[in-house]
């Protein structure tokens, strides 16, 4: 299905065992005997397909991927060896007669509860721990693998928001923006699927918004989600028309092979007002810190305590990542297959900085009444830096 | 955040008030003492607002909705009463004094497993049973209110198959057209985001899909996927060039206001291959006997048998509704806030079709190494016939 203008690689055995080898160490760590995997984009982690099937990894590090649909897809996808079993009973008599027993890890943060009853009852493990935060530790660490698929993702970043100064004009509704841009990203390889971890979360390709259409608080945690077109979908861009001098911001999430980035830039149609003159020079300054202070080593509380103080330095506390109940606590969070992986970085989480993490980080103020103003950018975490995902310039863009 | 050229209708507390009241009854037939609602699109059912909340409802109609975020925005959503509450265990306090207790009803397909222990432990229910399907039951039957939410939505539906006929291209991707068309969509009203209800379950707004890249096996319960571009993302179309005298199928899914259509229309550029006739012709059949025989009061299972003796007719068994382990055993869903609602028209769930009831049947045929052909139609369920939703006609179209 590929052809020569769209082409990825898939993860290598290698890569894929030595996965499986990280999570094993951890339930080791843990005292976890063995953990079953349900959610396809966890699979997918681990094996490299995303087909209807479960995984079971033992503390030993052994697996035993069953697979129930497509065996078909799944065998041309998968480098791992394949166990063609679509009874969940059959699935446990395998365990018992393995002596797969005890402890055992589920993606409790994701299944649904009737999954979860059902597989107690077949499975009678001795406990169910929660899995999902080992997974998330050991997904926090990318590869060089990753970091390709992230950058390339990347690159469909730059390429809208380069689109963006020719297709944003005065008087077009932020919605007839977006939807060009999202056609845009998609014809770049974008699959229009952007992923995001847990209950109830919906999440936009493209959000944009400008003035009080982004001061709208919302359900999510995301200090600017746009007030969308109805009650029913409460996000991303609505059906107000762009004007001159106030900042437009376009939030956009690509996905390349699976991997996201998530940017935030901000547009101005001429010159910018100037209330939103010296939020901007915080927002940016804010970055420019980041940058100079980020690499290895680093733990995120000071680097949030770092943004924070500038914000301070300014006056803007109030209006800083929202306003009064549309406040976030996270400045930052980390990308990957998912687009809230770890680390978050706010002021209580202590995370050391290591090289191969990916996160974005989105200082935005929230002017209530007024509008919004932002930057958000990715970073990969460097021994002695912090490297750039993308390449289109953070800083404001002045169209005429 | 509106303006004229999207305009779109609330629904009204008396509407709200009866749904509240249909699921009591449901809920004192079952032996259910009182509900509790955490999916945002149930809430958004009963309530009018899709912000983050907790809903309860008991035997005999009362309503506790607790909103946590954005009260401000629910606020003005919502004719219903709110109870601005954050903390769980102070609502399960509120419950116990008001003396709601017994057995507890709680969406178990959907919540997560940990969101279960947490409330099982918080509230200490006699027992706790999976009120999913008494919801899905409700909501089978829509309202006068939410048909013309769907004939909307079709309406969408309509302009982007009228726009296909243009954008349509020998050489162009399959990819480079859904991208296109989605964003027409979008313009017209289209939030970008198609609600699919449960665990593990991605729906694109666009699949299109001509030849080999339909016949693809996928991981869902759903005939033709398309294959999409990265086995991360295993649907939606793929960046294979259109051809002439293949069929082309464009599944389009829909949103107006929260409510979906999904129907799919078979193109052709030049003249169709012979060895599609037959299947055409077939298919063609199958949805003109189905609007015939459909209306209040047929059994579903006949309206899949008088579907199956067609294709029978045609010696087509082994191509129906997909091919070896990509079978599916439904011809038809249900659509509404999401896209498999009830009913499931299959071989085996005996539903007596009721006024009101909305669904789309989508007799396909999938032809391995060859390619797909199909339709799919919505219709709502009257007296004494089936209402087409959308006036697209639902024949090949064949263009230049």
């Amino acid at each position: 299905m590929q052809d020569s203008t769209i082409s990825f690689k898939k993860p290598s055995k290698e890569e894929l065992l030595k996965r499986i080898e990280k999570i094993a160490l951890k339930m080791t760590e843990k005292g976890i005997n063995f953990s079953i995997f349900f959610q396809n984009i966890d699979i997918y982690y681990f094996t490299g397909t995303f087909q209807r099937s479960v995984l079971v990894v033992t503390a030993n590090g052994e697996y035993y991927f069953f697979v129930k649909k497509s065996t078909e897809r799944a065998r041309s996808e998968t480098p791992l060896d394949i166990i063609e079993e679509t009874d969940d009973n059959k699935i446990a008599d395998l365990l018992k007669l393995k002596g797969i027993k005890g402890i055992c890890g589920m993606e409790l943060d994701v299944i649904p509860a009737s999954l979860y009853l059902k597989w107690l009852k077949t499975l009678s493990p001795y406990e169910v721990i929660d899995i999902s935060s080992l997974l998330r530790d050991i997904r926090m660490i990318k590869s060089e693998y990753e970091i390709d698929q992230i950058k390339k993702s990347g690159e469909i970043t730059d390429g809208v928001f380069t689109k963006a100064k020719e297709l944003l004009k005065e008087g077009k509704s932020e919605l007839e923006v977006a939807a060009e841009l999202e056609a845009y990203g998609r014809k770049k390889g974008h699959p229009g699927t952007l992923r995001m971890r847990g209950f109830n979360q919906e999440m936009d390709n493209i959000t944009i918004t400008q003035g009080i259409s982004g001061t709208i608080t919302s359900y999510a945690d995301a200090p600017i989600l746009g007030s969308g077109i109805y009650p029913a979908v409460p996000h991303g861009a609505s059906l107000k028309k762009i004007e001159t001098a106030m900042p437009i911001l376009i939030d956009y999430g690509a996905c390349f092979n699976g991997y996201l980035t998530d940017e935030t830039r901000p547009f101005v149609i001429g010159t910018l007002r100037e209330d939103f003159k010296k939020p901007y020079e915080c927002v940016l300054e804010i970055i420019n810190i980041l940058i100079t202070a980020g690499k290895e080593g680093v733990n995120t509380v000071e680097f949030y305590n770092a943004a924070y103080r500038t914000v301070q330095k300014y006056n803007l506390e109030d209006y800083f990542m929202g306003y009064g109940e549309g406040k976030v606590s996270f400045l930052g969070h980390g990308i990957g297959l998912e687009i809230n992986e770890f680390p978050v970085i706010t002021a209580k989480h202590n995370i050391i900085l290591k090289e191969g993490m990916v996160f974005a980080v989105e200082p935005k103020f929230i002017i209530p009444n007024k509008g919004v103003i932002g930057i958000e950018v990715d970073f990969i975490v460097r021994k002695n830096s912090l490297e750039r995902v993308t390449s289109y310039p953070y800083e404001l863009t002045e169209l005429e």
